[in-house]
């Protein structure tokens, strides 16, 4: 199982795990020691996964991603000797990055079994709230105005149109939305931080045309509201009717390019008589569309593989990358080509050749042996 | 010279510029632009060697390390081909994270010809502020239970109480320090946010016995009191008689850890006879040691080398490192080999034979060639 928490430094502020660990279950164990591991992606996610993918969630607005939240790790590789890629001290110049060179690395340098994992501070308080947009461009203007002030936000989300009515439509948040972009926030502190930082991101979302700023009541309207947007692709998997599946895609940009690339792509879907929802880290320029489509219906599955394409392709156009989160594995290998460009990958592949040579971990996954494209081989 | 900003994105929170760039230069350039790059080394450090170490200052307790704060490089390799390691996005999981590869690898594995940072908001007021704790101890535990209650400081130092008579002793400040453990701190925001972040962390540090705290008035005073603390080498290189020669070391430790291993260094000196003082990245886990010593008298050299490799001993036995952000280069290529094991030495040469066969960049640095160490080559 390998789910074992190995050693809680609270003083230290960061916790030993073994890689089956949980996220969610993590912190409820460690939650009397008033700290909690800060990367929040899918409810079901383990840390050794997280580590694989370098994924990151909604709280990456304010606390970084796994690159940033990962102390060292534990690392089996391919010759079976085992290294640590550092100590435990938060900062260190002490030779090369190794810690970061195995986070996304998506198990393709060696078997992680052990992690140590930077803790946060459980704010004293965290009040959610949701406002509306007129469009995503509003409301991507507003997200980029309210960083570029420094206001820190706990996390700051974005769901179109689509996906509040499909929440709707799923239902289980106890109440009908308005079908139009909203956005979800969180805002932590204690009550006055909490009353400032409010002030400051109505002021400049009222600039940017929204709605009315919406607090949860109480802890259960709280989780209400953020279930709503944490389980966004569980209620668009619930529309789904017999042969449909649900694509879900994943790119990142530069910041002020989200709403290009979101109306681009939801023209798109329009265009393709396609029904998708979007919904995105607003403040990070990351996105993910979910894509509903009839796997049995060949026409379909072509459309959604062109959609998808050229979500990457308009991604790539802007300065952005394939994915945000999700990582490669074997779909987006040549996303990644086009995106990396021959002169990067050949240095993954030297990289990744080095470290295991016979390429006996996870073969096959973010790039290719150079062989299979290159006849002369390595 | 390769000292141009290439592009400012303000939009996108980025500036791309060539390694020549000084950060502080860099920081005047763009002032009008409402950001700022957060990370704030010595004031000569250009962006170039800052990339190189993988280096940080006092403002890593709020924005982290280099590590954190670069977009992409791009880079020239050992057979002459460029790349960019990614593009533009802020997050990305594609492929591996070959931007932190880079990063702290001192010129090893590429020559880095542009860098594209990511930028901070400047903070609408910044107070600086100063207090006394009995002991290094004190404030140590001070700035633990700061960061365990998750108040966000825009800096936390410390200066010990040799470094302080050595600050009066080069005069310059404008006034006469007691001569006792002192704590530097930024506190940022707004008004409203600088009060309650002072509240905040006066109630903690007075619980942990500091004296009274003092805000800089003006910003005259303020540069005046931040000086004290940036300029704490050069305060010690100012003091030197002939043929004096300040040693600087650098390591890191868990946070819990710090006070035991500045306690232990003190003694350490105290009982070698020799001059030093301590000052740290107190938030951080990161001290740095200026020891004064005659470079003509052999006993002297003796002792200040025996010194500092007891601090990296004392650093690796509390799972520390043997430097925070000054990085290996040749002095510490043994410290680094004690550090990280010889597996771990392994993959590092494994990664620099691969991208660098002939072994042309930067030679002798970070680690040696196999060969020299072990005969049968690689």
């Amino acid at each position: 199982m390998m789910d074992k928490i190995v050693a809680l430094h609270a003083d230290d502020m960061d916790v030993v795990v073994q890689p089956g660990v949980g996220w969610m279950d993590l912190n409820s164990q460690i939650s009397s020691s008033g700290l909690f591991f800060p990367v929040d992606p899918g409810p079901s996610a383990m840390i050794g996964g997280m580590v694989g993918t370098s994924c990151s969630g909604t709280n990456a607005v304010r606390y970084g991603t796994m690159k940033d939240n990962v102390v060292n790790l534990t690392v089996v590789l391919a010759d079976g000797s085992v290294m640590k890629t550092k100590g435990r001290p938060r900062k260190s110049s002490a030779g090369y990055n190794l810690t970061n060179l195995f986070i996304g690395s998506e198990g393709t340098l060696g078997i992680v079994t052990e992690i140590t994992l930077k803790l946060a501070a459980v704010p004293p308080k965290t009040a959610v709230a949701v406002t509306t947009f007129p469009s995503i461009y509003d409301a991507s203007k507003a997200a980029g105005e309210i960083l570029k002030a420094g206001i820190q936000m706990g996390a700051m989300e974005i769901m179109d149109d689509v996906q509040m009515d499909v929440v709707n439509r799923a239902g289980g948040t106890g109440r009908t939305w308005e079908a139009v972009p909203t956005m979800f926030v969180k805002i932590t502190g204690n009550d006055t931080q909490i009353k400032e930082t409010t002030r400051l991101f109505r002021e400049i979302a009222k600039q940017n045309k929204s709605g009315d700023l919406e607090f949860a009541g109480t802890l259960d309207e709280q989780a209400a509201l953020w279930a709503a947007r944490k389980q966004a692709l569980w209620s668009m998997l619930s529309l789904r009717e017999k042969a449909a599946e649900v694509w879900t895609t994943d790119v990142a940009v530069p910041m002020s390019r989200l709403p290009e690339i979101i109306e681009k792509s939801k023209q798109d879907v329009a265009d393709l008589g396609l029904f998708a929802s979007v919904l995105g880290h607003i403040g990070d320029g990351n996105f993910h569309a979910c894509i509903m489509y009839d796997a049995q219906d060949a026409s379909q599955v072509a459309k959604v593989s062109e959609c998808s394409q050229r979500m990457v392709d308009n991604a790539l156009e802007m300065e952005g990358t394939c994915t945000g989160e999700h990582g490669i594995g074997i779909g987006k290998k040549t996303h990644l080509i086009a995106e990396a460009g021959h002169v990067a990958i050949g240095v993954m592949q030297h990289v990744k050749h080095s470290l295991d040579p016979n390429w006996i971990l996870n073969p096959g996954k973010v790039f290719d042996h150079p062989s299979e494209t290159d006849p002369v081989g390595h």
